[in-house]
């Protein structure tokens, strides 16, 4: 009998209390006949049982078998897997950020500064929102949010060279929404999806929560490997592909034009869905090649959000898609949401993108953040940190740590001083990133930098 | 070779194809294996192959076998269960009323007029927030939502006699996305789930989202009936009842404490999880019994929003539930929607609550849904249309047509004179309230009358 055998049992019953085939206080099969129905010998099976009794999923009633007990563990998420260590899961970074104090420093985190934000914007276009029509403020919107929101990103689409109606878009209550109805729409559970490996860790935690397999390409500066892009399509016959456009997040890398020419080419040969999220497109100097513009939304979904530039209090994003996918995202969306964003979100939005000043935000943004990025590699250079790739734009810095050092370690350590640090492997599939980490130059300060160079020893 | 035995193997290979375990492109089983397999003749297996090369899905080449095409569709939430006529499928309500035009008019519609809701104490409560502090407009909340929130509803759940701690409150986007929310965390695919017969449409199509079983257990004017309620337990097993509290939907019924204690007795029995809805509660004259006030949120889980009351433009629900679950919620929410309401929404309902109006705004709220009550029940019963039970509060009278008339004939009729009509069945999992239907007092006026008296012939 191996360990092996034994935990197949095991999991063969886990999964069967789980999905409640097996409900609490129901007979297990007896051991005699699970034996012979999974081919393996009585002794495995006895083993098995014993171990999951120990664990209190069953119990013996002696003279009459196994029985589920009550206590069926609800369907965590981090129970689809194993459960990682809270310090290195994808959970680590966004749980800690959102939930920290304001004492705590955050260059881990993946947002600006509420004071790099179009603040003035906002408060004019709520203002002006506090004397709109009654309906807009007490009202359910239409299922495909704001019109005018929508024919805005239509615009934006088209100077992309990207033909679309704005039936063709749907606003969503968040970027991540966005992606969670998609995956919803296309996904069965035990569906590959491939990610870009390393790639934002909220991929990872949405694609467990659709209980999909998830398939990592390795990230070089210009996109992931398109040889290993393309084994993997063969390989794994992924339904989905999820990567960032503009700047990839973590390492802040561009797409080259060729790269993205192969990857749409599998693709094709291959009948896969891509998600390109552009959450971070506005923060570029000037545009780079995107998988829609090429696909012109053929077999690309864009999705996006405006919580990187203009607000992530006001909480709107949108899927812009083929027309013949609309209609089942809507259905999904109405029934699972009951509609998208808030309406007075999507208002906001609209408001402060029409603002005069919104394009004067972002190229101040933009110069802005390019001397912080300049700053910010001296000052970890100065700690033996040097950057995996020079990004074009953005605030985030993939790094590597000087002398190997464990990212996850030097996080640990940094956490208990109050600064919020991204250690790699929370972004690597194959948790291959173990001595890199992911910096946002404009949430560092001097505090930062001590802290670091302790925890760095 | 009987059509079922046919339709049996065109199933599972839809099955498969649907859950990719076969792939496009990929070869069907030889018409010899599957029939082995399946236990059927070789004849069944062709004619089922043949059907589906007709439909598209799959192709013959040949001398070689039978070929899934590309053409794989998306798993579209209509194509969980067949495709009903849109005309009575649980959408039909949700989608007409809330893309219709500002000249249609909408007695079918859940909500109450723009007119109707708080607006003054919103404008305020904007005005406000325009001049709060900068990270509120622009930064990410704490993973649960506002506190402050979160303590005003902790007040409310004592006054029932309900304990909780902050920590046990999760703030949603929507009373819907927490039951949402509350499904993936405790259902399978496959999972039997109780609901009402009728019940509020979107449960239906909701828990078709999650691939659940359906169960619906019939409604009499004082809850559910307890013995078929009993009956249902002991024969499916479910895992989950969604219910309304105070004033059911579409009903109007309000749940009697016999009841009430009979339903939570049973669920012990089974180790049944009860999700109570209590989107309607501030519309109730006087408090009714509450299942979450007899259980203490053990069993038990409570929901919400402001929908009804304050504004449904103001996305924002929450969850109240036992301590050990919250953490699990906390995490899928932040993987699917990184986040619940917008931090903005969250504040306005907070400031819209506490505003001293927002009390006498609801009793004449109550006030005033009296009194359209009665006339709309004399306007009714003018037409021969009579209500089920004589409901306590709310905007909801529950009615059977004259004649036996098919509701969703009406329904159709109205539309084509732009009046949106919520017929019985799609309120009813087993279609069996064809000669009832829902009508909003607040929305109806005298053009919705004669439509009606017209559609009625």
């Amino acid at each position: 009998m191996t360990a092996t055998r034994t935990e197949t049992v095991m999991a063969e019953i886990r999964g069967r209390v789980a999905r409640r085939a097996l409900a609490p206080g129901e007979k297990l099969p007896s051991i005699r006949r699970l034996a012979r129905d999974m081919r393996l010998s009585p002794s495995t099976v006895v083993e098995a049982y014993d171990r999951l009794a120990a664990e209190g999923l069953i119990r013996s009633r002696p003279g009459s078998g196994f029985y589920v007990t009550g206590a069926v563990p609800p369907v965590a998420l981090a129970d689809v897997e194993p459960r990682l260590d809270r310090a290195i899961d994808p959970f680590w970074v966004s749980r800690q950020s959102l939930d920290a104090g304001p004492e705590m420093l955050r260059p881990g985190c993946g947002w600006l500064p509420p004071a790099w934000m179009p603040e003035a914007a906002i408060r004019r276009a709520m203002r002006a929102l506090a004397k709109a029509d009654g309906a807009q403020l007490t009202d359910y919107g239409a299922t495909r949010g704001s019109l005018a929101l929508r024919r805005l990103l239509v615009r934006q689409l088209a100077a992309e060279g990207i033909e679309a109606g704005a039936d063709q878009v749907l606003l969503t209550a968040s970027g991540t929404q966005a992606i969670d109805l998609i995956c919803r729409f296309l996904l069965n559970p035990g569906d590959a999806v491939l990610v870009d490996d390393p790639c934002y860790f909220n991929f990872q935690a949405l694609l467990r929560a659709h209980k999909a397999q998830i398939v990592g390409v390795p990230y070089t500066p210009t996109g992931p490997d398109p040889a290993r892009f393309a084994e993997a399509l063969a390989t794994h016959r992924p339904r989905l592909y999820i990567t960032n456009a503009a700047l990839h997040n973590p390492t802040g890398a561009t797409l080259s034009p060729q790269v993205a020419h192969r990857l749409l080419t599998a693709a094709a040969a291959h009948d896969l869905t891509i998600v390109e999220d552009e959450i971070f497109a506005d923060l570029e100097p000037e545009p780079s090649p995107r998988l829609a513009a090429l696909d012109g939304l053929s077999r690309v979904i864009r999705i996006g959000s405006f919580s990187k530039t203009l607000s992530a209090s006001i909480r709107c994003g949108y899927i812009a898609t083929r027309p013949d996918w609309i209609e089942g995202l809507v259905d999904l969306q109405v029934a699972t949401s009951f509609g998208g964003p808030s309406p007075i979100a999507a208002e906001l939005v609209f408001r402060t993108l029409s603002d005069g000043s919104y394009r004067k935000h972002l190229a101040e943004l933009r110069t802005r953040l390019a001397r912080r990025r300049r700053e910010a590699l001296g000052q970890l250079d100065g700690l033996g940190i040097r950057p995996w790739t020079l990004p074009r734009g953005g605030f985030h810095l993939w790094c590597r740590l000087p002398g190997g050092r464990d990212a996850a370690e030097v996080a640990r350590a940094a956490l208990r001083e109050r600064v919020v640090l991204a250690p790699g492997d929370v972004f690597s599939v194959t948790r291959s990133a173990t001595d890199l980490m992911r910096f946002n130059v404009a949430q560092m300060d001097a505090q930062v930098l001590r802290v670091l160079a302790r925890a760095l020893g």
